[in-house]
């Protein structure tokens, strides 16, 4: 599995005759993963992690870095929390998640200002949990060129993880998407991962369900409520 | 053709349970069309256009203002002109288009708060010829929930707006993506959109094209090269 994602990536960069993959580093399980293919498809040379802070604690930040010290990627760090503060006192009050939402679009925008600089492709992060329950911002982390663990469900990323050597307390931490101080993502989508993904096994494969049918059935809204993440704008054909 | 747009359109906000349309505001054609079907579609109080300025001159803020007024559609004006300078100081040094795709990505930002805010739908303004020839910023203007005009090329969406009233001179003066001043899309893209529409039109039906060969061919490559820009982002499967 991972040969084929690494053979996967260097394709991706040839057809679009790109110089380079670019990333957002977050410290997270998805980031360092996706880093590491990366580098090991393209060589450390044509691999930049973006490390985009937003008024985010130490916490992941600290992991991004130890993260790209030990495997020796190249990373670039830029402050977004400054501009988040701007932007959010020239828009109108809003709910938490409406402003939360503001930070991985911003993080897109600079990713592909980057990208456009230095030709490289934009890397997506996401899993196939994450995108079959829609567990990512519309156009902000789900905006990408190419997703090399798009069709590895969670429980997989960390198995690859560990045969990639990623440091064993960034496998093991709680994942989260950063939207603020104490949030993860198991809390926030009211399932755990384990779960989740069995449930996603089992649809696929359309194998007999284990879980309650409670738990179920939200799997199943979640992914139909969540089909328009994943497609393209719909158009209207006259 | 009106009709079945109006009609769509109506379907859609059903479809996602959404209370209303935003949309971006430029004062162009395409929005000011896209902007009178929605309230035809909705009525006026369930249409919000967002007028974001980013270092525009005054000209199409004026069109906007004025078309709004003589439609009685509300809208709201936030000023990105200071976030884009932020960002350009945080950034490093770029071109002018790499500066320039930071607009319609921040625009699409503040189009997606609102959008949560309120929500609303958010319309893209796109037209068939723009989409065709990926005259557009990826996860930029091109990014959105539903677009109406997206199967209009753009000497449809011309005719259409004599047909609703919109202001002759909205209909007159050069189409442009504001990217800087004096940008206009036909100079940028190299062809009128006259010969562009005759072309795609042509390309469809399968016809005998009649422009010069040079020309033809380009704009195949455009609709080539564009292609990742209509897609999602790609997946590995494994």
């Amino acid at each position: 599995m991972k040969q084929k994602i690494i053979g996967w990536i260097r394709k991706q960069i040839k057809r679009a005759k790109a110089d380079g993959i670019i990333l957002g580093l977050s410290g997270g399980l998805d980031s360092c993963v996706a880093a590491r293919l990366a580098v090991l498809a393209l060589g450390k040379k044509r691999v930049l992690g973006l490390i985009l802070p937003c008024h985010s604690h130490g916490f992941d930040l600290d992991d991004a870095k130890l993260f790209a010290r030990k495997f020796e990627i190249k990373t670039e760090t830029v402050d977004l929390s400054r501009i988040y503060d701007s932007l959010i006192r020239v828009l109108p009050a809003a709910d938490r998640l409406t402003k939360a939402n503001i930070r991985p679009r911003l993080r897109m925008l600079v990713l592909y200002y980057f990208s456009r600089k230095l030709n490289y492709l934009v890397c997506g992060t996401s899993n196939k949990s994450e995108l079959a329950v829609g567990y990512f911002t519309k156009y902000g982390d789900g905006a990408s060129d190419i997703i090399p663990l798009g069709d590895l469900l969670k429980t997989q990323v960390r198995k690859l993880a560990r045969d990639l050597k990623i440091p064993e307390r960034i496998i093991a931490k709680p994942p989260t998407a950063g939207l603020w101080p104490g949030q993860t993502d198991e809390i926030e989508m009211g399932i755990t991962y384990a779960d989740l993904d069995d449930i996603l096994e089992r649809l696929e494969k359309r194998k007999k369900q284990i879980q309650p049918k409670i738990k179920v059935d939200r799997v199943k809204r979640m992914i139909r409520n969540s089909a328009h993440k994943r497609q393209g704008p719909k158009i209207c054909f006259v």
